[in-house]
């Protein structure tokens, strides 16, 4: 308190920041970054790298206004033509006066798909809280029982406990009740966890914390129906886009770890609000909550170390299922609910590939089955006579569009499919709009394409006689959409560099499932389905993952794309103790398959990057 | 923060308080009263009614210095003779300047004694919380399990359980010691509670939080050994200094109730640290808590509400045993030890009660035996035939010296005992200070020697025919010290109302043994034994005891002491799960006897109050 004035004295002058076309203003001191500028105001500049100006995801160009020279970074991310036109990285742009911004949508995140559906599995209706309605008798001169007694007494023969949150409300609340109320029975726990008006129906919360997006579902456990659903982004991409810039992040400081869970905590509460909102609740009539996510963000979630995640040889801090108070992560919603989240395989095969493994079938599936969740790492399961392999497989981002010269996420105006013929590639944008960059879909289309029309060769290299194969930046490039047709100020390439990105991808997958075959002693042949999960694994065109041998090559009919899977397992495990107990047995039978120490998995990912 | 220079602007003048004689100075703001001036420099000026000015005990002397002028309450509180001397009550005046002010012994708590020592036996060691030394070894590429995992393996097939709090610390408090550690389990919950260096003895907490103060003990789990105690003032007194004070307090409103429980739970603390710090320990290393007190200190400690125990029916918010996070409450030791709390018998015989009962070992005798805590209430339990009954009287605060003329603590110039001989009486002080007032032990010994002297008769009236019987104020007094053999500037007087203060109590003391003798369907010349705990049952003459009736008439060789046998109740919980188990059988099966709507009760009790 007492250096507040110095501390006033010495607060640099505020600066105005006009972000267009969204139009938002921020008002930010001088000195700050335009992405942190954008991001004061929730403008969702993409990030990779966590601001370091490495990625190159923030392109903006300065319309006006009085901004620091370009960095050695600048120089080398955007081309000479980039930066005639005034293109900036907004994470090295620092603002030293008033300026109007233009931020392209290729640089944005906020406007990305966000997937809910996921695909189901019926279970039987076995939550694990239950409501029980109980009317007491009032104390009396002659019946002298404690508060707590007297509602236990009720709920015998099971007389549950009550943790302290609840105690500390009992008393109060029985009263203002006029002694007739619904409890909330925690089963597993033998707990009562919320004590409500008589009638109040058990909401639960199914939480899907990605390290993209935040998937909720508010749920009726006692219908097993999904009341309201709503996705947003994970707040923390602010310090970059992947799990490894999180860790990172993370490990600077305490207070830093701290910030981070604080801010994926808060995001999901505000998402829940909005969901009990949306169906006349509130957020106390949340009486349980399952949540998945990869390790990384399960850890951050729970507020869990992550340095040994990070660090060879990467293993997890718990990889049991936890059942904790949710007030213990910050989370208030019913006084004394309960949060689960399922055990984990292996440090990176996670909580949320157990609860897409549950939702999809898989865990109980007696055919020969291989389920994938794809991203930048690529969770892989075989199931086959009854037994689980499971391991994980370095993909790189190319699918989430980063790494990709004109990459960007599945925002309006991203290529989502592309098709050739006639001599050219025709192309579908998510929203119909003017074409910006490709996104994961695209990419595979784009390579699969490429492939068939003989521009890509067997190797990966583009061939230079082909009219679509132009020079840029001094390289062969691959022409998809000349500027001209994109109503755009610069043509959309696929370069050699991005089929390289897509041939190391293809190779790390494909080494993975030849692994899981191997160990189970099957052939490719032997496969009777591929369960797809995820985004980018509920967008991609099947024919082309099948062509460029990303996927095993099986009749088309044969691969499941299941969507947001690990939400759909995380309301099952809301709904079904059973679920929860096939949960901790599929983890602990899953056989893990460590890669980087697999004597063949360097052959096969060599075998698996040509086409 | 914006608003920090209007209250600087605002803020009053600070004046300057010399307090005499103890040599503190204070600086508070001008408008502050005196009481909030001592207290705000740790100087502890008595006051039972919270500062409304009804009680009468902080009389302290002007000196110097602007003070307010009398309010009614001081005219109505204070003789002409203490006015004309300058006195004032504390919370009634208030600063306008600086000022120097007179606090006399008898207006301070600070000196007065703090019982630790108590009557124990022998307990089994059957600790609740258990080490474990264990050598980890690190993980590998071949060796991925996660750290928690890692550890639970080396502590099968107990295979413990991990709360948050421990396993947010596990991972890098596991890299630091090298993967050697001495795990702390409770063995009860079955959770590891704390991961400490090898070699680490655990420590536990026992305290006993009295209404007036709080005793501690830091306690060697492995061998028994109370390696520190100590005791420090309940920080509460300052809203007032008996339970019913307390709750109304807390009642006010809900921040009134958690800055009380913060109060308590922040002295505690304090006390633990400086017992660790006698020890070269540190708070860590405490991984077990006990805490005992009568219902509204438990209550109060827990957080728990305490209106209903204030209302009719005066219902607890729990009766059973509370086995918590200690963190729940507030209290930092071990990351995840617990606290456990004995179960209460009823809303006023509370788990200090429970505790002493096991470390007195009445809570197995096969003897016929009567227990009583006598204070402010006075719990009694009677065993007998492998029964136990229970209740609780309101005996009033006359053992504490308060509503009693010259009453006080037993604070240094106490009158602890007093002897009458040759016609006059002889006193002993506590500190063999001069006489300043009379602690309990001392009026009851006043009553005792007075009956026996003749000077009080069968009915409580003070002969006027005896020459220490004189006027004062009006009414007659017996005179116990003259002001010129006190060195003291007024005499020490017992009046009538006084002896009516202790008829009460031990009218309710006799009702409340009567009734529980006629449940057990026995003679009070059965009782084998009578156990007599807490402070005023320490320092009481038992033979005054019997001679007035407080307690029955038995061969004085078959009463008891115990000293704070709550305290060792305490230790021996944390020392012994089969305390733990014979706490809550005992809380259980005990048959409680309410007194308020018993048909004898009011007989017994006027029986009771004669000589």
């Amino acid at each position: 308190m007492a250096e507040q004035p110095l501390r006033l004295s010495v607060e640099p002058a505020r600066v105005r920041v006009d972000l267009e076309p969204v139009g938002r203003r921020a008002q930010v001191p001088a000195g700050s970054t335009v992405l942190a500028a954008a991001h004061s105001v929730g403008v969702e500049l993409a990030s990779t790298c966590g601001g370091r100006g490495t990625c190159g995801c923030c392109r903006i160009r300065i319309v006006d206004g009085a901004v620091t020279p370009l960095t050695e970074n600048e120089r080398q991310r955007l081309t000479a033509a980039e930066l005639d036109a005034g293109e900036r990285l907004a994470c090295q742009t620092v603002l030293a006066a008033d300026a109007r911004i233009e931020i392209p949508s290729s640089s944005l995140t906020t406007t990305q798909r966000l997937q809910l559906e996921g695909h189901e599995i019926e279970v039987a209706l076995d939550p694990a809280v239950v409501r029980v309605e109980v009317e007491l008798a009032p104390p009396t001169i002659h019946d002298l029982r404690a508060d707590a007694t007297r509602l236990l007494d009720e709920l015998e023969p099971d007389h549950p406990t009550i943790g302290l949150p609840v105690l500390a409300e009992l008393s109060p609340r029985l009263r203002e009740l006029l002694w007739s109320a619904a409890v909330a029975v925690h089963r597993p726990a033998n707990e009562i966890v919320a004590v409500q008006p008589a009638g109040t129906l058990p909401l639960g919360l199914a939480v899907d914390v990605g390290t993209t997006k935040l998937a909720a579902y508010v749920v009726d456990l006692e219908t097993g129906e999904t009341l309201a659903r709503g996705g947003v982004l994970n707040p923390q991409i602010a310090t970059g886009e992947d799990v490894l810039s999180r860790i990172a992040s993370a490990n600077t400081d305490p207070g830093e770890h701290r910030s981070l869970q604080q801010a994926v905590v808060e995001a999901v509460t505000h998402l829940a609000e909005n969901l009990c909102d949306e169906i006349g609740a509130c957020l106390e009539e949340l009486v349980d909550v399952v949540v998945v996510g990869n390790t990384a963000m399960h850890h951050l979630f729970a507020g869990l170390p992550v340095r040994q995640l990070g660090e060879a040889p990467y293993v997890a801090a718990t990889s049991a299922a936890l059942d904790i108070p949710a007030t213990d992560v910050g989370l208030f919603v019913a006084t004394g609910a309960r949060l689960y989240s399922p055990p984990l395989i292996a440090g990176y095969v996670g909580a949320d590939h157990v609860a897409m493994l549950l939702a999809s079938g898989v865990a109980e599936t007696d055919a020969t089955v291989l389920a994938l969740d794809i991203g930048t790492n690529t969770e892989i399961s075989l199931a086959c006579g009854g037994r689980l392999w499971s391991c994980s497989t370095a993909s790189g981002p190319a699918f989430e569009g980063a790494h990709i010269s004109n990459g960007m996420r599945a925002a309006p105006g991203a290529i989502e499919r592309v098709h050739f013929r006639d001599g050219r590639f025709l192309v579908q944008t998510v929203g119909d709009r003017p074409p910006v960059g490709l996104c994961g879909s695209g990419i595979l289309d784009a390579v699969a394409e490429g492939v068939r029309a003989g521009i890509i060769d067997p190797r990966g290299a583009l061939s230079k006689s082909h009219p679509l194969v132009v020079p840029h930046n001094g390289r062969p490039a691959c022409l998809l959409v000349p500027a001209a047709d994109a109503g755009h100020h610069r043509d959309i390439f696929l370069t050699r560099s991005d089929v390289g990105e897509i041939q190391l991808a293809k190779g790390a997958i494909h080494a993975g499932i030849e692994v899981l075959l191997a160990a189970a002693g099957i052939d490719v042949g032997e496969l009777e389905e591929v369960v797809v999960a995820g985004a980018f694994g509920t967008y991609l065109d099947v024919r082309s993952a099948i062509r460029i041998g990303l996927l095993p090559e099986l009749p088309e009919e044969h691969v499941r794309q299941v969507g947001n899977a690990a939400g759909a397992g995380a309301r099952q495990l809301l709904l079904s103790r059973e679920r929860r107990a096939r949960a901790v047995e599929l983890a602990r039978s899953a056989n893990y398959l460590e890669l980087t120490t697999h004597p063949e998995f360097a052959d096969h990912f060599v075998a698996g990057m040509g086409f």
